[in-house]
């Protein structure tokens, strides 16, 4: 049966490609979001996407697919730094969840080292750009 | 005259009952809430409920409410690690708030032994469970 | 079958309606010590009430009522910052040990807000002046 | 040509006035921002405002105006100390932000020194009251 | 009647114009002096101007200036970071103090994140580059 | 009239003479003592001196002098880094207490550094041998 | 043309299936070597394999694969925590190495929280058992 | 010469074989102190043993025996981790003092890790259960 | 023979009777020297008194006196919290030397509490108000 | 059966005798290391010895022995300090391993306090010179 | 063309030879001045030396001597751990500084291991006595 | 009586010229290496040469020539900043070891800044690229 899997993107992410190109790429979101779930379509996966820049919502989502989602690819932002209410919805649900980031978030600025969701998360995927999330999409299908 | 209370329920709360069972229960959200408001009725209060995953949301509540409760019971859920803002809202208010806590916060992971808001609340419960609430309310009766 | 209860104070909480008034309040230590023991008859407890300056009595003490007692409420002072030796005492005994403060103790010196006893103690109650102790045997009526 | 400006006032600014009136003044906040938009009128600057409690709005008010507006005051209220998210929305847009604070930080609660959105913004202004906006509105001037 | 200020330079500060010309910008020290004192004028203040590079002079300048000026303007540069002695004579004298900064020091080395004259000085203004003294002069007119 | 005053030695101090003579000198407890309660007399002082090992038992005692005596000399000694309860036990009685030390506690093992009493003593005197109590003894007299 | 890459495994990973079995499964080094090798040679790489115990040795061998080889794949066990000279190593030599690990190290001690080599190394991988190798090499695929 | 040696138990200890059984073992105190005793014997040794909860009385105890013992066994249970006082006992009196623990500290909570009176003791042996202390007597044996 | 020493005052001491005067006291600085100095001459002392601001006119008045007197009463105002060099004087010239200070440095800010300069002096007298000086010479009288 | 161990020794053990005789003692490490083996053989092990400087190497022959040896003694000489990969070593294998070490390492330099490997051992054993060996010899025998 | 070059002491460097002669040797500072003068000129260069307590003087010194000097030899003496002020007085000049240290700053207090000048000198030596000013000429020469 | 000496370069060492230019140079190790032999030469030394990127390895050959050498110049590399392993290893071995840097450490990342193995060096030099190793070699010369 077809797994079903929700890509997730925190606070700025939808600014991608216009924000500091030489960290994110030129590549606009729409673009990566369209890329991200063409993979998803070729593993057999349903894969819908979801942006927010409001902590709260991105907790809502969470919660809502609980049930009907198998795996979640999480790219928190700069929530990843503090949100110990995003942590707490997924150690909440049941699915697992994995975290990326575009950029190697190590060399960066200090507080990018902290990750606050990283205890609860099945694992964690950084530096890669937009293949960060292609290679979230292929180690779920490997641990769901 | 009859005193208006509120107790206001953060991120993840809606969740009790499904999350993590030997911490927090498993007696659902809605049956633990009616049972808060059946006991603040035999207390003679009014009392509502509220719960919301957005921090903002909250602190809205907080803001909207401060003119007709005398009283407010929150379980700020994790924002109760880090949300100033829910701390000066609280202290922008002139009503008494009590912090509640479903488990004893201590003894799980160090970062919830640290509350911000506490120092602006009038009292802490925390590690009765659902009775933390019932608790609370009875402790606002005594200093409203 | 009637529950057998102990309220254990801590250092210079026997100075109470004398000391700092606008944190304690004016009403004196046996007063409010008569209060709370009426109020566990009220709710068909044996109740005995102890103090001792001497954080090896209180630990004496604890050790003492471990296979009479039920349930313990313990208002540990300036001891609840740095006794680790009341901390062992309190997880070596099996029986639950509520936390309880007069003051919300952290809105005052930053060294009261760390407590070494509140991660072995079933549940924490602060703020409330004398009816902390009062909600403290509500809630361990609750819990034992 | 015009130059386009945004005044951004975050959690509890809505309740200056009323709130800690030794701290923030007794003057309301409609009023406050009636003289910040007219003074902004008189520097020849078409000037909005806009407030929100919830951190993700901020962010999004910050996204919208990015093509829009030449210049960004923003009075990020306590999550200035803990919002990098929206330290990377400022970071994110291409228009100079003037962080601006009623009050002097500084000489308030610890928590309150730290600020995670100055190492974004093109400068500082607290501690004159509502005239820290008057000046940032000068100093946008100055830098645009 | 005409307000007396006094506006102090710290260490390194008369090296301005010559000195990383990308933070301090290429205008000579006196030519920038210059502006200060012309915009001072037009405000209907008195205003005079003086620079050390000694801790203990600048102390002597405010204590001198204690009783004959009716506020300061103070770019302490780095005794900004350690002069626990500097923020003594501030607080020692009864007229309020701007400190101002050049460049954002937020944005620079760690180190200068601290300010330790910041908690008694009245308001603070850094990062417009020189317009940072018009705007603290503005700024003492609006709270002298 | 005359003074009542006590000097309260704690753990160790009795071991003065026998005990790391290069830090405490060679001259024992009793001999000290004495030289003690000869000075207190020749400044017309009614003096006694009191000495435990027991942290519970110095703060009984100076509970039990808190109506009849008019200061307090007291030589914590290691209770000095870590005992709150005895500083709660100095905050709570309303008559002047002066810390003293035999040596200058700042030039050895660096955690006794830190004094947890001293904020709540009225003066602080350390480094002169037996004459530290001398001359507290001479400080009380006058701020009595 | 083929690529060159290189599968480096740092002290203690040639347990793997013997030890801690619950955090890195049961399956073998040289089968789960084996698998590495295989699926890069699927992806079109000539694909070496190599473990040492010896801090210097995993050193000597980055050094000497420098000229020949145009990705690394390092899972540097216990040596990701304070190895520095490893990390020179790494930043010494000018192709992309990915950091890999089969556990999800932020669920597991504090220390193993930080890494030293991460900043710089490309990217990062972990908590996906085996398979974390596996989705490096399709990450160096897409980055050489 | 028989060598005089004593054996200190600090608080809890005497709860051995009924406190946290998988931690300390299910023998009761008695009987390990009976085992100590008896294998001192062996060693030729007059061996007595002690115990209290109050730190000042195992201060008492080990002043008290100064002239008479040639070596101190001590088991300081949570003192081990703040009593300075303690320290300075085992310092002042000029014999060696040999610190055990039944547990391996360093495995357990954090706080467990420090001991502030290691520095002034000759030996530590931690980890074997009772066999730490006839280990202890058999270190003291060879160093005394 | 006749002792020689020197009270030297640092910075904003001059300022005391105008300076905070709930602390400091309101006494005038010219009228406390002068009580200081007679209570030397009472003890037979030569004493001479010195004030500056500047921390290398403190440290070359210490280097100044090495030779002629035979010790100094000290309060360095706020360098006594950083001032290194002041520190490496003191220990530089052979005489002893007192820290004073006129309020209790301990119950004000945080960063009172640590003197730089306490290790190498022969003690400290603090919180006696003017009286500090003549303790200090009582005490230097005792151990010149 | 007999019961195999082995005694390893990390960097510079081999220079005891040599280096530091205050600290190590002056006997040399040939002649301790035979007495360290008469006393195994004495308790009816099979023991052998073995020393290297190299981290990795001590990892590889704890990795070696592991499946022929039934308890090892373990003086990790500095590493002990900051090996988190030796510590992933003795982990790994299932065989108790007793950490030793010839002086009191607590009361030396600040780093020597922290042992990385004392959280994995099954206990310790420090300051009895080489008799340390000899005490863990005994101790093992106990414990295996 | 001959290079000049200046030797700046800071404080109580004029003290050598008679203060702590184990650490700073006991030759006087004008012979050791006059040895360095000479070094200077056998190397070929112009070179004078220059000596102030007072932290500004150094600054000013720096400052003057920026367009006359072609590199400067600074012993910043204590000011070496705290002085930003002489920090952004090196770092405002173009010409290259060296740091030197008679003794191995790093084997004494731990304050003295900060050196917030380091950062922006050219390199630094410490340990030789007065050859590290030998040796710091030598390096000038070579680097400028 | 001709001295010798050898030169110990540590772990990336060997990669000079090729690794970093900006930082270390563009001239190779072995180039580097025979300028430093042929100024050994002209010094009058017998010097040697050694590199290694094992850690043990370093140690191995500090002890192999503690009897032979009258000195060393030791560049650790990285191991500077945690190897309390080399640093027993220096201080074990009775012959003075001069510590060198190529480049300015304390201008670099955080972590560089520290050096465990300073404090049982004779002295340090950084900052000189090759030079620094030549006036090691002098400085050596001076204190042998």
């Amino acid at each position: 049966m077809k797994k079903n899997v929700i890509v997730i993107h925190g606070p700025n992410i939808n600014l991608t490609g216009e924000r500091e190109a030489s960290i994110y790429g030129k590549e606009d979101f729409d673009s990566i979001n369209r890329e991200i779930l063409e993979y998803a379509a070729r593993l057999g996966m349903n894969c819908e996407s979801y942006q927010s820049n409001v902590e709260g919502e991105l907790i809502n989502k969470i919660q809502e697919v609980r049930h009907t989602c198998d795996g979640i690819v999480l790219n928190a932002g700069a929530y990843t730094h503090y949100s110990y209410a995003l942590r707490d919805a997924i150690a909440s649900v049941r699915i697992p969840c994995v975290e990326v980031h575009f950029s190697n978030v190590h060399s960066r600025e200090e507080f990018r080292s902290k990750s606050v969701i990283a205890p609860v998360c099945a694992g964690t995927i950084a530096g890669f750009g937009k293949y960060s999330y292609i290679l979230a999409l292929d180690g779920l299908a490997r641990i769901m």
